[in-house]
């Protein structure tokens, strides 16, 4: 299993911020990002013969996060409303000589923090996805195991008809692993350097704008853009969106399990349990309980990065500032849930004897609907159904029960209820359906 | 231009409910997507084979809307907690003979509504990407139109540098264009159908699902899922996503619009502009504004979707009923915002001479930069902005007080101070930036 | 019980649009609020003797919405961006004479419409805190009648301790009664007339403007504001606020009557169940999931609504307009999970029996916390705790393995072990607090 | 001015986190107030006497943050899903002896960490409130000294009719004056102890719960609960819901910053505004831009805490533990934008003179409205609007044009003309409203 949160993660940091995105939200990562953005720019430069390579080496060779203070700049960082304009001042003094007139060059802060912005997201999305993937091959695993064991299908909370655990944890990879895919392709389709200088023209370039641009977003790894989207922030949104619906995918998985592993039902336990500050008895299943607290905290995360995008002109009065907590938070709070899925999912054990236990303590109740639809060409479909239904609300042996009905014994004998009310026989597609996730995902 | 809304919008629709969408998430129109689910469900049963041709067509020929009572099927779902189960009943009743117990066969209440909640969503898509396709080519017109006028770039609502109204109106054609491609890929990769049976097992068919899910999906015309996605639903995450960036991007448009039509900038009016109940010199840009209006409702909505994927087992007890009437609202605002969009960009004016006015109302102070940085090389960077700033802080001619200065006067000659303070000579690549955005989406 | 939605509620309204509110929001009854607004203008005006009473009664009885066509009106509503204007000219026709020139007099369409949606609010709030109410009191019964049935406390979904009923309704009461006061509160304090011409002034009344302003309001029931709050929207965001609470309560509520109706718990049931289309068998919980899926929807909206209030100068440029649907959909669906929620609440049958059951399930576990209590004083609460949750850990009789512990066994005798364990010994304050509940709200 | 973000706020602190309330929300207040919480429950213990003075004091005694390790703690709250437990085991080998058996006695990890956030939260709420009223403080400074400024009113973002700029100020210190006393009034009576043991009963104290939970409350300076609120989370919705409007108020004033003070407008301008990282003439109006960055992120933190009200039986297995970050976040982002605000409002800048240069821009169109009123009498109120929309349409001077048409002419001679387009007539109630505000708030 992957190192989790770090001992510095502070009070609440080993429940909030597990998994690799935290560290990778971290000032010091944005940092590091946004020096990585000037030194790009930099290389750039050089690449298109706007600057000596040797400034741009120098350049680069300075932009190493350990080097500056991140409070400092942070703290000068109220003056313009901004930390990428006094970076560029301390990167311009530890550069010094001639190079350092070309730090920053034709950029405007934004660029810097944008292109910073998404280089910390594409980080933060490795470990990310990492765990969306482990917890996903963990419930592939779980549906391969149990491709045939028997339970409850519910509705409403209700015991409607036999499923497969296997089909249940089939379904939860789908929803991982189409989470996945979908954060893994704005990843690699929508996050884009930015790069416009003060208002998108990239004005000191003169005519070199196009081509420091394109040189830049390569250097960097990144998309390049068709213009500067300084303000067009429909890239934000689309991250924010798969995010929020990779966290969702998490939390329904994590949903499942602590209704799983209620005491009345107790199919499932976690593996490394939580205990209890008082209650001995207790087996908490803490995965599941921090994944949706994770999860549940990214609907409104998002919410306010797609509300972020009105911006006005060329660069928001508040807007785009408003964007850079929430991103942070909402790579961070998703990839806490889905480290601590995986933790649980792959720390998950499955009873199956309880399975069979809940699914028969109906007595036979959820072959019903088999009943009546085996009566129904012959007694009409509502009346079958009424019929099955007020039999099945008596309590006691609902085989015994509906054998015991003259109109449901005159058409159906004791072996033929018998047959209808085997769990086994109602599966339908249950193990077709988990093969086809297995094929597509596993 | 397309007809908006209809008459019978009510008090309100006129401005929230505007372009086709609205119409497209109306309960006619839900009601008559739940027939054609049952319609396509008979045919799938008739093409795999396990029913008749002639029943599937007795049933597909009586799916029609206009023959059901959408109010007294809704009267009945309150029983149930949904409108599928009285309407499959209702159907049966209007098929009659043997067909009639075929109606629905093998289907749950969910599949016809989800089923139904896509083709919603697919139907409402059409109109709302036509009017987000007729904004985008609104605002290339204008980006062509005004490739070379010189207009203030505007950073946090003060002046910066210049730039062209081109570059602006090829952003919002960026800007709009993607979201349009991004929603038309949702549309296309994501809205699937829906058939699991009770609990997805599909179990009323026996080993036969598999087959009708791929015929019933093809007759529907939407993806075939892999499984039953009762509750795992980052297929309505997605398109919540996709439709918050969206209505996001229109409302950037309109922001910028609303702020260019300001009395005091006045560089834009809307042609048909919206007059004023009690002021008769006012040109409200009721277009744009209306635009903010419906996009500002999106982003609640979308994390209402995304905070409902998390779903109880096999059918959520509340969370799927919690999506209905948030995901038509969301169609129907981010409908209107693209259609009123679409008729403020159709019919903007713009000012090229108050533009022209405006960039010169602060003496030249815009290349305020240019200047600077012709003096950073013999001054230092920071000597030089401190310099320039000092100067064009203080009123009067800019191109004057540079000359005037000795610091300034001993490197710059007063041509090259003007040719520095020439908007025309600081657009960089505002041009070579807007021709990418029209040859990428124009 | 009050009459519940209307025929006319469509497909789903019958589930998200029940009780009262959905028609005090509807727009018949927004156009008769305005009227309203209309009318107490007029009459305000007269009392202050800007204009005649015969004028002011020719207005006022005119005002009736029926006499009005909503749709020509909304119609009418896109060219200024508001039904207010359009709705001013057709009563100016209707009125005639003399007394049509005073109509509207002094007003904006905003003082109209937010005058109107202040109306809307408070009528939609009067069958919404009814309902409230209701629940409370069916709570509260509840609460009085279990007083003393122990039931199992669940922890994480975990069983932990026991508790009464009794306690865990009289959690309920509280929750939504003082959600209920919350409401009331605003709705009293907060819910305030609207007056201030184009733009606060009251400039066509010239030095008359409070003294109308003060008529009006107490013409109206609503509060008199310092001033004109066209931009200044708390007012909206406390209701909002409130709404919100009182829809996380009922939600609360609903949440767990879901969890107590699952199969595998059993420990209460809806009286008038909803059935299932397809499982004769199934007792759904109808009532609590409807709330559920009603209570959902508030969050988004609330987020909306807040968010809205950022508008600018004296009337926003579509931040107003964003806030009509919004506001209506959230006191509809606030109302309606509230109009469930005492259905489901009135209608809830309790099995003690059942109750005491679950309870027993773990073979006495719940009180395995009493007995590391009681060991801690002579073990260290440390190994205390980790005896028995070794000894709680193994299967079979916990009284017996705990008998059988020599250092169990050492310090506890069986009786004294039985006593600890017996569930009625484990209260603790659970009646008090109960109790407390009821005097308080009861 | 007091002092704002610390030197250790990181990169965008400065901008972000201003104001005491980050300082109030980061771990070692947390830590603090556990530990307040502890003792609080120690000294309540011994007040009812159920422990002894002496243990109560050497616990309280203990409860010092500085000597505990957040870091440590929180590492080891990773296995019990929260950081009571472990703090409770850290604070027992701290007291050592007889005492350290009385630490945390009776409470659950719940009680010690909700009366925590209820600390916190009061204490964040002084200097957020403080720096509330101060903003109140300023704009009510500005209200009295621009008591009869006269400015263009503006809606839509167009010029309407003059105001002043007394008038505007004294909306917002109505704005921010009942966002604080909505606040204040949440903190007083809303803001309560936690105390309720595993499951609400405080069962291990007997029948002293009651009792003790009534020191406790006492003891911390909260309101006292009726009963245990573990999953009643109304309070929580009601500080978020109140931290919202206080958000959306900031929002509002420092919009109408930003727009005041944008170029073309000019009539503010922040005393100590920003500079630009390249551009040496631009003023940006940093401190208002940061204030709606802070104010925009609060509606986002609110939806996720009234989501988070539906939780589970008597603890929530996710939506408590999901409160923890917004919670901070929300208090966080108000406070500093409520800092920021008071900053900007504290010195900004009023240009009379360019007031008055907008307001004639228009060639005193403005007055447009009071023409047609005039008007109206004889020609007819639709009349008279058209009439007089006409003439202000065209370009030049309003009064020649006026005087120069026939129809006007017949009834306003120049002199009227002129008197019913000077500003200072059309000012209505204008200062009438501004005094009330003042004398209600200033």
């Amino acid at each position: 299993m992957r190192p989790s949160s770090s001992p510095s993660d502070g009070l609440f940091g080993a429940i909030t911020s597990r998994g690799g995105a935290a560290a990778a939200v971290r000032d010091e990562a944005w940092l590091q990002a946004m020096l990585d953005a000037e030194a790009a720019l930099a290389r750039a430069l050089a690449a298109t013969g706007t600057i000596a390579d040797g400034d741009a080496e120098a350049i680069a060779a300075a932009c190493r996060a350990e080097d500056f203070d991140a409070d400092a700049i942070g703290a000068a960082a109220a003056a313009t409303g901004n930390p990428a304009s006094p970076l560029a001042r301390a990167l311009r003094e530890r550069v010094g000589g001639e190079a350092a007139a070309h730090v920053h060059r034709g950029a405007t802060s934004q660029d810097v923090l944008d292109t910073a912005a998404m280089l910390v997201a594409h980080r933060a999305l490795e470990p990310l996805l990492a765990d969306l993937s482990a917890a996903a091959a963990a419930a592939a695993e779980l549906a391969r195991s149990h491709r045939d064991t028997p339970m409850a299908g519910r509705t409403l909370l209700q015991q409607a008809v036999p499923i497969t655990f296997g089909l249940k944890a089939a379904g939860w990879l789908v929803a991982l692993a189409e989470a996945r895919d979908g954060l893994a392709r704005v990843r690699d389709e929508r996050l884009a350097a930015q790069l416009g200088g003060a208002a998108g023209t990239l004005s000191a370039l003169g005519e070199d704008g196009p081509a420091v641009l394109a040189a830049y977003a390569r250097e960097l790894g990144l998309a390049e853009p068709t213009l500067a989207w300084h303000t067009l922030r429909g890239r934000i949104g689309e991250l924010a969106g798969a995010l929020g619906v990779a966290a969702g995918a998490a939390g329904k998985v994590a949903r499942d399990v602590t209704l799983l592993a209620q005491t009345e039902v107790a199919e499932v336990v976690e593996r490394t349990p939580g205990g209890s500050s008082a209650m001995p008895h207790k087996r908490n299943p803490v995965a599941a309980v921090a994944t949706l607290a994770c999860a549940e905290q990214a609907p409104g995360l998002v919410a306010t990065l797609l509300a972020a995008q009105v911006q006005e002109h060329e660069r928001a009065a508040g807007a785009w500032h408003a964007e850079w907590r929430p991103l942070g938070a909402l790579l961070e709070t998703t990839g806490s849930a889905a480290a601590w899925l995986r933790q649980g999912l792959e720390g998950l054990e499955v009873d199956p004897a309880r399975m069979r236990a809940n699914l028969d303590a109906t007595g036979g109740r959820l072959g019903a609907e088999a009943v009546a639809d085996a009566l129904a060409p012959a007694l009409g479909r509502t009346q079958a159904h009424e019929l099955v239904a007020g039999i099945a609300r008596e309590p006691g042996d609902f085989a015994a029960a509906l054998a015991a009905d003259p109109d449901v014994a005159a058409r159906l004998g004791r072996a033929r209820i018998g047959a209808l009310l085997d769990p086994a026989a109602q599966l339908g597609g249950a193990t077709a359906f988990a093969d086809r996730a297995l094929e597509a995902h596993g």
